[in-house]
């Protein structure tokens, strides 16, 4: 029996949902595998379309869904609402890109004479991988949930996707997936292209079907690594991509703090506890000069004079409570100030916490899921370059500088680019827009792998290149054939546009 | 201390060189580290001149390399010749990629409205990963050795490269080295750009330095697992870029073989038994009609009119021996034909083996690396179809059929793809096209990769996304930079070409 929680109240009632067996996740990873073949020889605009109809799906049935969200998450309805509608435009930007072709890498070398003798004729593009198992997290019970970019852009790709349910949100899940498999089935897709397993057994099942081909994960390093293992003792390994832990470092130089202190103060205090601090790119440390009584004022104004918020799940609840203590007992740093009011159910107020840049260590940059901020007070930049050293590598670095201070902004930038996947300059790390160019990724432990999970290049992350040598035409992709314009192409080594 | 083999006598001598020590190891490592940051900002025509000069000297000492690799391999010298001329063409390849510049995958989106509020301007594109390991294989001792494609690739990218000398070729391995060195000093690339190390300790060593950000690797199943073994004891983990085994199945049509069986014949056999053999794109298992007698005798007499050739070490002389006697015995795989004359050192004759495809089973399909292929004779094409199961998924898949087959091509090479990384048609797997559009990968066993290792596009596997949000123009890499023309890019989701 699944039963679902609402963090608001910490009660907890059973559903009508079951945790699916294992013999029923073998039948959903096989109808997945049967409907691989017939996705990823669809068209690109019969794909685009099927992405567009599950955008409008989400769109025509937000109330419902947001409804049992709020429920289940104890989020806002408006952060819901915005969310779920993030989940929608990432279904459209991905039927968008399907359109338009690129992400195929279309090439076309014609036979010609090479330094080693005559070279055949040889057409590569990217195919779809095949079955996609999707991990969702807790804190986007949409856009990295159930109808979260996993899924977009592995259907986008000509994937099948089965998703766990989470079991912070299992009633939003359910709902979200009848959504998106009424539309589907009305828009003609096989049978086969959507499922759904509940249960950490039935998770752990999914993993393990040879029909999976590749595996999405939002979520704890902990979980991964569980997930990891199973899918070491395949007798075939697929590729997991996982987006894990992040403390999102913050720097505000002298000039920065000097200029704008108490407005980098109340943006700080707006990022670090939306959403109840709860969300991957949360800025978890944030360098601040001695001297920026300003923007340190403002902040503690902020958060004393802030209430409580509900955390999604008793364990993010309880973790919270162990990681903030263990902050202070073995990072040395020092609770300044806390919000106040009544707390319920899962519900913390949000904390600022203080160190000496100098005394920073790994004990006191270890990530805290919730509405928290570690500052860091430096003197000069050496502490700052030295104590980002200390920060796990991250998704996100954020940097606020003045115009005049390129140089120290250009030493800056070298000590954080390799330890993050985005840099953000004068402003937030959260609330990513989900565009072509963005890259939502970086180094261990914030991803174990070489590709985002949000914008348009997490397609990469479910195809593989495949090469035709002489090939007659009958055989070729319709974009690898010679009179075809349809998708940018490289041939004979230079690119060309569409026609 | 380490030792060198002539595989035409078997003979083995002592060398100068020392296998390398872990302090050695760490150190050269180390530099590497400290060369990454030079070349992750150099700039690409700084870049792409450093691969045409190491190409260039790589041609300049092509007699003295080529009389090197004879000595250490067996191989003959045309056909070294031809390697080394490709280990250069490589090179150059990857200039010309970096000069153009689409590796980059450069994007820009500009500030602009979106449903979910404001989004900042975001702008990315790939950035070099760190310092490459690289494990060449016997077989290639330039090609997929110390200046390899793994080598070149890694360059292009902008990482240093760690080179593990190879234990079947270390002097020419040494000698690859110090040409590839000496050109690079003289280009004025960073110390600690190329480094190479001796030794099975000192290759395990590699893979664990936390300098180490990727490796390349091309050999057997067994010593990938065992370096993949170091990289889950790491800190970090680390991709690990395979290309471990396969055995390329081939299939000719009754219309194909009706039409140029004896032709055929004479291809398959040049392709199975050139280089002895020991190539990963040979052609191991042959599907063949029951009548294909003009096909199946040309294949006989060519095998019975040939001598021995000299496997590359003591390891694949006593592999071959021992595989090819388990395709007999529990393969029931029956020797058809063999060449004839007397062996030395590593010799071994070329064999045809045959076998009913109905009676094909994965004991049958085992890679025996050599020069040996199975001939699974067939009635109807469901035998094909079914026998084409148990062969293990490959780097290549080949078909032979004439124009009046598509029906039955349509269903073969719908077989053949889900279980290849390139499909030839009506020509051999063998001899490797380098250029633009060529994929060398495929489903495990064949890698454990969704990329390839020869071609423009073994790139990508040494970059990482990084993206940039908000950020003023002095910390942009010139391709982001607004007024830049110098690269492909993707403007407001538009692709662009360079001006």
């Amino acid at each position: 029996m699944i039963t679902t929680t609402d963090p608001s109240t910490g009660t907890t009632r059973e559903t009508t949902l079951e945790a699916t067996p294992d013999a029923e996740v073998a039948a959903i990873a096989e109808r997945a595998a049967i409907a691989a073949p017939a996705l990823r020889s669809s068209t690109r605009d019969w794909r685009a379309g099927l992405l567009d109809a599950l955008a409008a799906a989400l769109d025509a049935h937000s109330p419902q869904l947001v409804e049992t969200a709020m429920s289940e998450t104890g989020l806002a309805r408006p952060r819901l609402e915005t969310e779920l509608t993030r989940s929608a435009v990432q279904f459209r930007l991905f039927a968008e890109a399907v359109r338009e072709g690129s992400y195929l890498e279309a090439a076309i070398d014609h036979a010609a004479p090479t330094p080693m003798g005559p070279g055949p004729d040889m057409r590569r593009m990217l195919l779809a991988l095949g079955p996609v198992a999707v991990f969702g997290s807790s804190n986007f019970p949409f856009a990295f949930s159930v109808p979260g970019g996993d899924t977009s852009s592995a259907l986008a790709a000509g994937c099948p996707v089965v998703v766990k349910a989470h079991s912070s949100h299992p009633l939003t899940s359910q709902a979200a997936f009848a959504v998106l498999l009424g539309a589907a089935d009305a828009y003609g897709a096989p049978a086969g292209t959507l499922g759904i397993v509940y249960g950490t057994a039935a998770g752990r099942a999914l993993v393990a079907q040879p029909a999976i081909s590749a595996v999405g994960f939002t979520g704890s390093l902990a979980a991964a690594e569980s997930l990891m293992a199973i899918i070491g003792e395949r007798a075939e390994p697929i590729p997991f991509y996982g987006e894990l832990s992040s403390v999102n470092p913050l720097v505000v130089t002298p000039g920065a703090a000097a200029a704008r202190g108490a407005q980098i103060g109340e943006g700080l205090f707006a990022s670090f506890s939306g959403s109840a601090g709860q969300l991957c790119t949360k800025p978890g440390v944030a360098f601040v000069p001695r001297n920026a009584t300003g923007l340190v004022d403002t902040l503690v104004a902020k958060v004393r004079a802030s209430g409580p918020q509900p955390l999604l799940n008793e364990r993010i609840l309880s973790s919270f409570g162990v990681i903030r203590d263990r902050l202070v007992a073995e990072g040395r740093a020092e609770v300044l100030a806390t919000g106040s009011g009544q707390t319920a159910g899962f519900g913390v107020v949000p904390h600022v916490l203080r160190i000496d840049a100098r005394d920073l260590s790994e004990a006191a940059t270890e990530e805290a899921f919730g509405p928290l901020v570690l500052i860091a007070v430096y003197d000069d930049l050496a502490e700052v370059l030295e104590g980002l050293q200390t920060v796990p590598p991250s998704l996100t670095a954020t940097l606020h500088s003045e115009a005049g201070e390129s140089a120290e902004r250009a030493l800056l930038v070298d000590a954080m680019q390799p330890r993050a996947g985005r840099l953000v300059f004068d402003g937030y790390p959260t609330g990513l827009r989900v565009s072509w160019a963005q890259h939502h990724g970086g180094p261990w432990p914030a991803t174990n792998a070489l590709h985002t999970s949000v914008g348009v290049t997490a397609l990469r992350r479910f195809l593989r290149p495949f090469a035709w040598q002489d090939a007659p035409e009958d055989v070729l992709p319709r974009e690898l054939r010679d009179d075809d314009t349809s998708v940018p192409r490289r041939v004979d080594g230079v690119l060309r546009l569409a026609g």
